[in-house]
């Protein structure tokens, strides 16, 4: 017969154990950082009817058009992989808003799945922490959704010089455009151009943008490089710097990609020189649950991706070595003792100790290697004279010396 | 404009944090009971390749068939949300076996997707914990990977009354099989009436058994009937009485439905008198990694569903109260102090105390009462006096008590 080949399908990740425990570390620190802002954690299927994105909730049109996985369930009705949170979360914002007592801090970490060609940075399914405060109009919100994002930047171990925070607002191009009157498929055009600015030779630029707004394109442009700031974006900065947040930079040429940001914006920008490139960013928007209710809900959040911000932390060096979770391998020495083995792995077990019992008999330095080839610090003997005499050889393999323990005094130690 | 509904589609669950907080529970146990045992985390994507589905590495083929969400991803290739883990860990083993140091204890908590009518403890997305055990043939495999089920079950609080274990030994069916000279057909048709047998009257059970294999049946149900245990099942049972674990019963009408056990099987039964049923099970096979390599890797594992744990759990009323994972509300009572408040949050949350700031500036009482609805312990109030006075008051909402204290002494009071 023909093997089947043992990859996985293209553009997705397999997660074997070496590999879960740096993506669990990334998840868990976004998860812990989250959880100390006082954001509760939600979650929703993978599977969400098609229609929630066939609408203005959702980031931008190409990617509903070109970029789901979109298909039809063996009962004729059509259903999307999501491409990302915010529609999700601002459906069970609307169905449960009545029981929500406001403000709402919510966060969550879905996997997300856009069909694109797999390349460095970009999968077909990646993870994105989504925190999102809901019901403050007022610029504490911005203070601190921009502060969780800081702080989740510092528990990663990352330093103020290595990212920079770029500070927009909508609300300020928006003005622009009602000045030149533009039409709203002009300001998403415009709105994508600007997102591309920093990276086109002007002279493109100022092409592509006379494609969208024709005779407006110098006016607007010197309307809009004039004004390096606003008087929101200024008191921004500065209440951010002095709660010690300063490595911020207003930058009216940050706009993101996105349709429904309404308000601020804020772009984490990686400050390597040979790769300046935006790690993450949110914003705030009004009218997400305007879909499923006529109630106007604000909000304000952000979307951090797992495989930026993994390739942030290993330019950087910032993932830590990881030693195994299991803190203790008893070794069987002689198989008439098999039973008695399970009985001290539960003993330990009871006590929150974790155990791997290698229950086959082997001599000591069989069991050892295993220890230390799997990074396990402590290796305990299971023998006829431990049996006999109730005392059992613990090796410390880190500190390299060994005892002989009773059980109680192996859980002591352990502990310590 | 027609607003969309709020509901998400058919079948599958939205977790907002309450139930969100029910379902971690629910996995954070599996997790810890298995790292206790010295099992290690995998994943892999929900996105599997549909072929890994259409062989016999698979359950049944009436999931195949009838009940995978199978669709063409946009560049022609045929895609399935996984249905259940084991086809994905077999083929994740056989990828990594010439690194993998044996025996190997793996686990995972994946989400998985069936097309069902939805019901009660059938939904068409469940997490399910799998556990397994490769590389060992010998007996300590399943004393091991039962003892972990049973373990689990402790842990969620369970009592030996409310479940009991149900060994049987597929080998055993597979020799009168033999003896019987069936067709690999018939096996599987046979398998799954006697998985049917205890809930279906006798005589219709006869009559579907000998649509199946005619004339034999009255011989092969005579030699089945007349053995109750075998030498195997025996000395499982004896072993796993030693190290304590007695609610256990030989049953050789647990068959299980799924195609690839080979060797000993084993089902966990809620106690329930008024529903008595299955919660999980598992078993030993030993050539799931044949699709992919010439190279046999017995193993030996279980699935265990959230549902129907979560119904069982709630039957026994076993789903403890969780208090809000915050542990203070700061509430600010004049805006002036707006960013004081957010540098003694920061402070707190430095010293790993979870913190939601509640910067609207109210009176203290509007504070109290979203802690008391949040289940939120303790309010620390930042207004006038506690910023001229560095003495802040903390009412710990439990104890009904109140204290003046710096930052420093609240950061030691709610450490302990």
């Amino acid at each position: 017969m023909n093997k089947l080949p043992t990859t996985c399908y293209k553009g997705v990740r397999d997660f074997p154990p070496e590999k879960k425990r740096v993506h669990d570390f990334i998840l868990d620190t976004m998860s812990k950082t989250c959880e100390l802002f006082g954001y509760e954690k939600y979650d929703a299927s993978v599977l969400e009817p098609t229609e929630l994105y066939t609408t203005k909730a959702s980031e931008s049109e190409e990617i509903v058009n070109e970029q789901t996985y979109t298909f039809q369930d063996r009962g004729g009705r059509s259903v999307t992989l999501r491409p990302e949170m915010t529609p999700t979360v601002a459906r069970m914002i609307a169905a449960s808003k009545r029981e929500l007592s406001f403000p709402v801090r919510w966060y969550s970490i879905p996997n997300c799945f856009r069909y694109e060609r797999p390349q460095k940075g970009r999968l077909r399914e990646f993870w994105q922490l989504n925190a999102d405060l809901f019901g403050v109009e007022g610029l504490e919100a911005e203070i601190e959704v921009i502060s969780l994002a800081y702080s989740i930047m510092k528990a990663f171990g990352a330093k103020d010089t290595d990212f920079e925070i770029r500070l927009n607002d909508r609300k300020f191009l928006q003005d622009i455009f009602d000045e030149f009157e533009l039409s709203l498929k002009q300001r998403q055009q415009t709105m994508k151009l600007l997102d591309k600015r920093a990276k086109m030779p002007s002279e493109e630029f100022e092409t592509e943008l006379a494609k969208v707004i024709q005779e407006k394109t110098k006016a607007l442009l010197a309307k809009l490089d004039t004004k390096s700031s606003t008087d929101r974006l200024d008191e921004l900065k500065t209440k951010l710097a002095e709660i010690g947040i300063t490595n911020v930079v207003i930058d009216t040429g940050t706009v993101r990609g996105f349709n429904y940001y309404t308000g601020v914006v804020f772009e984490i920008f990686d400050t390597n020189p040979e790769n300046t490139r935006s790690l993450f960013g949110g914003g705030r928007y009004d009218d997400l649950a305007s879909l499923f209710s006529n109630e106007k809900i604000t909000g304000i959040g952000f979307g951090m991706g797992d495989v930026t911000i993994e390739e942030f932390l290993k330019a950087r060096d910032l993932i830590p070595n990881f030693d195994s979770k299991t803190q203790v391998i008893i070794g069987l020495l002689n198989e008439k003792y098999l039973l008695e083995g399970f009985k001290v792995a539960q003993t330990l077990r009871d006590a929150n100790i974790s155990v791997e019992y290698q229950f086959i008999a082997k001599k000591p330095d069989n069991h050892i290697k295993r220890a230390l080839k799997k990074k396990i610090p402590f290796v305990l003997f299971v023998g006829e004279k431990e049996i006999q005499t109730g005392k059992f050889t613990l090796k410390d393999l880190k500190a390299e010396t060994q005892f002989e323990l009773t059980e109680k005094e192996i859980m002591k130690f352990i502990a310590n």
